[in-house]
């Protein structure tokens, strides 16, 4: 067999459905790679004869293999710091106070606004090398510091530059409805018009997008206004995806399902009524316990009617400044089990397969399967629930990407 | 000046109450060492004249320094996985029915057991240095996955080895009475006399533990259990600390305060009465976050009566397998003011300044300040509110222990 490089001595977890197990173990397994894709894998004893002079050969010693881990939803280039509001709130200041004093969204804006495109960039280069670390190799980036076309644009440029530059693959997604900026305060519907017939033309024109966000919230953008936004993205052919049903249950899932959106996300406040429309409609559930967790919410996401109803669940970092500083996936395979009660293996499946599918890249990625891309993170486990298990002490060991070693950072 | 270092272009989180602000920060500051202890500090403009010649002089670069970290509660050292029945839970086992498969901490009793040293060792120094890398240079690690004479002695030996190998200092601490071992099932009291008059004397001879552990609770040992104990460590002339109030009151914590005791650890369930008990005898208040958060419990320590009291509060990660897989003391900082809604100051306070003291050393760590243990953590952050608010993105630059810049491993 031609291949360019063989692991053996390893274990897989798959997280191919059609593989035996939650899972998809193949325990003493042996995997191929040819032209950066996945050329053969099995048990080892299946393995076909092949030249050991001409193909090198990788000992895994007993550790796991699995797919690349994704994060399908962050806000991860920002400028500026939260922490004054987060302390200022736990020394007694009210939500009202801190906004007053000119916190929230708006402070990240004013600061990522004013930032130099290289600190931006020293700063979101840091947060992938963390992700890479922990075998993240895919990464979903949204803008929306910016709300005004120039830091907008300034903010996806930088995330394709990144995606050029960095190990980790990046898709970028437009996130100009995500709060009205202070010089349009009372004038949502002119933003709107703004975000559909300015911004997103232009960023459209350098191919900038590779996806359409709303906050669809009764803090930020209605349902009339979310279609409109959606409606443009189509004209630019481009997929959507919504911040859904976080704190009320406005119907913005249902809106999504109908425009065939890629992923819902956050969705504690989902009812059948929406589960039902997004499982009609392929549409991902991504859960965010990151943001449940630092925000002291207490309802959480239908997990047993998202299960019944078989929607695909993803699980994200939603890392942001302001309600999920958390920047770490691995972190949220153990939220997702302790807070939401995810079993280890749809926590894995929620970083993994469905991320990718929460992504449009499920045909190629998410998977250990012959013909998928070969982005494979090396794991010192025994087993795989021991990732959503034990934090902390990080257990990768090494990172392929289309099956080159990736230098650590 | 007769120097061995001095940092400059620096900012100070001291942790001094006798300077200013609540984190007795020092902006624009200078730090001298000599002999491996603090030698001067303040601020950069009053800074007295010194041979720039004869004194090496690091720049900060504006960065913060702040004592090393202490995490002065752990369960670092053991054997096996408990992924298995964090999976059997989250797919709907009961905790009779992991019991009876022989889960709990029975199973890690087994593993330790059965580990040889070297794969103990190997393990722990791995999660060492996860912890050193995030900034933490002094470990408190408890036994108690022995419960028989040769596996503590084998637990507290490897603390000891690490201590002297690895650059974080360790603390031991025998916590034989951490459960009855199932070959003393329905034998409790003969189990306690086994602790304090085989295992005791014999880890005593040999300068094994620096500090005597008991779980104080109605699945553990009860009030005149937990006192055999400590009158056998005061016989031996050791401190005692206390695993209590965590699932019900107890009355622990008032005993433990009769006993002078360093610390009393997880107090969810802690009353008034037992406040003011400790407040009076000094005992430090270890919050443990991780627990609570990984054991679903919703009953917070009492920290508005602990500050009343004024009772000094430490925060630790109680790394174990069981109960907080949490292998992170800066996750803690996140988790304390998330969870327990500490402020990033008293955060901050409880992983330096009362963690010393919960470990004996408030002398000579755990702040910033003339005379002390030049163990000092340097920051990539703009204000010292940041290490509890954002986690992931380590932002631990560098280490030093005693002045001597700690390579990461
Ligand atoms: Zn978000
Ligand atoms: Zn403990």
């Amino acid at each position: 067999m031609d291949w360019d490089q063989l692991w053996i001595e390893v274990n897989l977890a798959t997280m191919d459905p059609e593989q035996p197990g939650s899972y998809g173990e193949i325990e003493d397994a042996a995997l191929a790679v040819k032209d950066g894709k996945i050329a053969w894998l099995g048990r080892r004893s299946d393995l076909p004869e092949f030249d050991p002079f001409s193909v090198p050969v990788l000992k895994g010693n007993g550790q796991w293999l699995t797919p690349g881990l994704i994060d399908c939803h962050t806000h991860l280039i920002f400028a500026g710091s939260r922490a004054n509001e987060f302390e200022a709130r736990l020394n007694g200041a009210t939500y009202e106070e801190i906004a007053r004093q000119g916190g929230g969204i708006q402070s990240t804006v004013n600061a990522t606004r004013a930032a130099d495109t290289e600190s931006l960039f020293h700063d979101a280069r840091l947060r992938l090398n963390s992700l890479l670390k922990e075998g993240v190799t895919r990464v979903e980036i949204k803008s929306g510091y910016g709300l005004d076309l120039d830091t907008e644009r300034k903010m996806l440029e930088l995330a394709r530059h990144l995606g050029q530059l960095h190990p980790i693959d990046i898709h970028t997604t437009f996130l100009g409805a995500h709060a009205i900026p202070s010089e349009y305060q009372g004038r949502d519907n002119d933003y709107v018009e703004h975000v559909c017939n300015d911004m997103m033309p232009a960023l459209a024109a350098d191919g900038l997008m590779d996806a359409v966000d709303v906050f669809c919230e009764n803090i930020a953008f209605d349902l009339d206004q979310t279609e409109a936004v959606f409606k443009a993205a189509k004209a630019h052919g481009l997929p959507v995806k919504l911040h859904a049903e976080q704190l009320s249950n406005m119907g913005g899932s249902q809106l999504a399902a109908r425009h065939q959106a890629l992923s819902v996300d956050h969705i504690e406040c989902l009812d059948e009524e929406g589960v039902k429309a997004i499982a009609q409609s392929g549409t991902v559930a991504v859960l965010l316990p990151g943001a449940f967790y630092f925000l002291k919410e207490t309802r959480k996401p239908p997990v047993d009617l998202l299960r019944q109803h078989q929607v695909p669940m993803a699980l994200a970092s939603d890392f942001n400044p302001g309600s999920s500083p958390l920047c770490s996936t691995l972190l949220m395979l153990n939220m997702g089990c302790t807070l939401f009660s995810l079993t280890p293996a749809e926590a894995l499946a929620g970083v993994t397969r469905h991320a990718a599918r929460a992504l449009g890249v499920q045909a190629r990625c998410g998977q250990l399967k012959v013909g998928f891309d070969a982005d494979i993170s090396q794991w010192r486990i025994g087993h795989p629930a021991e990732l959503a298990w034990q934090y902390g002490s990080n257990p990768c060991s090494a990172v392929y990407k289309q099956g080159q070693p990736v230098r650590m950072p």
